[in-house]
């Protein structure tokens, strides 16, 4: 077992730093709320720390899950973050996802860190079903990897540093497209006066067949959006992908309309509700 | 068993004849080019007609899987075309891939007609495994239903004339947005130096995942296209669904955008490519 600091207690870390505290590691966690870093530790043991820096003295891993880029740098690299705190072989784990240049920079900083995005949600942090999507050198994984078990599905080293992130833009773009041929073709059906939930039931047999088909087609139909992954974070991790397809000298046209589209379903209240909820740009 | 006529001996309508006859029926077919029907008379028995009315003469149901409208109109309502020749109580039934309009305009002509595209392809066709998706009336579906259990999987009866050809443009419209989907996620991966197939191996357990995911993302990433469903005829049922939203008023940005990609790939040589060389308008 052992001694590790997590380091954002949101939707996707308080579950994960509680399957680390209940497979039997010693942990502290800090949140920039405290009260829900004080509810943690009333919930799992442990300790809570009042910085990031407090959070990882003595930690052998330091996980970090927050909200962005900034976030990121702030509990690193920023006054009372964790990178002057940490031991010279202590491992860092971000599970946030952010750009593949800070990841880059982090692992510049400090070469034991993984840049390690996760996919699988809210549900998937609970169940400890999470996939995680590494980048950084084989040794730290291979340390860092066994722990991470507590709440993964699915761990895969996916290259050099940077390229866990890229790994999560790949999945987003995917998803991008198969929601938006989704919310196309469900709204065609329903202005052709077919019964959009027979017509899944018939495609959702062939080449047509997608996870998105076979979990939110139904609630599409039914405009039920309250739930999942919400646009205001796809919209956040698009413009992630979209940042560095510019750098790349890639062009993304289907990626970049999908992403005005959740700007229109942002104006029209959608910010909170599922990523299926594209289907409102047509709909309303 | 049923006397039935068999109007089409393509690379779809071949098999799916010859599932007929392997299930006891007696089939006479119909092809423009006549050799073929030669060639399949050879293989399978029964008869074969020199005009599609003559085909029809004394059948209980009367099958056709031709190119297109035009082709339809031909062998139904044209100079001996079948509707003429057909007793007034045989069934119709039409597994092309047309416009819902034509679909209409047959059930108009003859009530006793069904529109069943399908779905599944020449594998599908050859092993008998066919998606049918069929619009007409209740009755005649029920009558013509045991029959083409010959080569399906599954068959559905979606609502009145027209339907059938509707939910086949659904199932286009949703596999337009996947694979474009895939198409960027896997340029943008291998652009970004990442390794497209261990990618797959990860995303593909979440909710990316997708028919085409399993089945086409590692040949894109082999740059393998010479199989499956050809862009041609893609293309071919993006112009029928842009059509019938313009009639009924919708927008499809995505499938539009997806139709002047595969032009794209016809100007790039991928004609007869299998749909998933989509990639080929990113990677050339």
């Amino acid at each position: 077992m052992a001694r590790v600091a997590f380091i954002g207690l949101g939707v996707m870390g308080y579950p994960m730093a509680g399957h680390l505290a209940r497979a039997g590691h010693e942990v502290t966690v800090y949140n920039r709320t405290a009260p829900k870093a004080e509810a943690w530790v009333a919930q799992h043991g442990g300790r809570s720390a009042p910085t990031p820096a407090e959070a990882a003295e003595g930690a052998e891993i330091v996980f970090a899950c927050v909200g962005n880029d900034d976030d990121l740098r702030q509990v690193t690299l920023g006054g009372d973050g964790c990178f002057a705190a940490m031991s010279p072989d202590a491992i860092f784990v971000d599970h946030t996802t952010v750009s593949a240049e800070i990841a880059r920079e982090l692992a510049a900083a400090r070469p034991s860190s993984l840049d390690a995005p996760v996919s699988g949600g809210q549900a998937g942090a609970e169940n400890g079903q999470l996939t995680i999507m590494v980048g950084g050198d084989a040794t730290t994984f291979a340390a860092a990897e066994p722990v991470m078990q507590a709440y993964a599905k699915r761990v895969g080293l996916m290259g050099a540093a940077g390229s866990g992130q890229l790994t999560k833009m790949v999945n987003q773009i995917c998803i991008a497209g198969v929601v938006q041929g989704l919310a196309e073709g469900l709204h065609f059906a329903m202005e052709a006066g077919l019964d959009a939930d027979a017509v899944v039931d018939v495609i959702s047999k062939g080449a047509a067949q997608s996870w998105q088909m076979d979990n939110r087609a139904k609630t599409m139909v039914r405009g039920e959006f309250d739930f999942g992954f919400a646009v205001d974070w796809m919209r956040k991790d698009l413009a992630l992908v979209l940042d560095e397809a510019r750098r790349a000298g890639v062009t993304l046209p289907l990626t970049a309309l999908v992403d005005q589209f959740y700007g229109d379903v942002q104006k029209l209240g959608g910010r909170r509700q599922d990523t299926s909820s594209l289907i409102r740009r047509f709909r309303g």
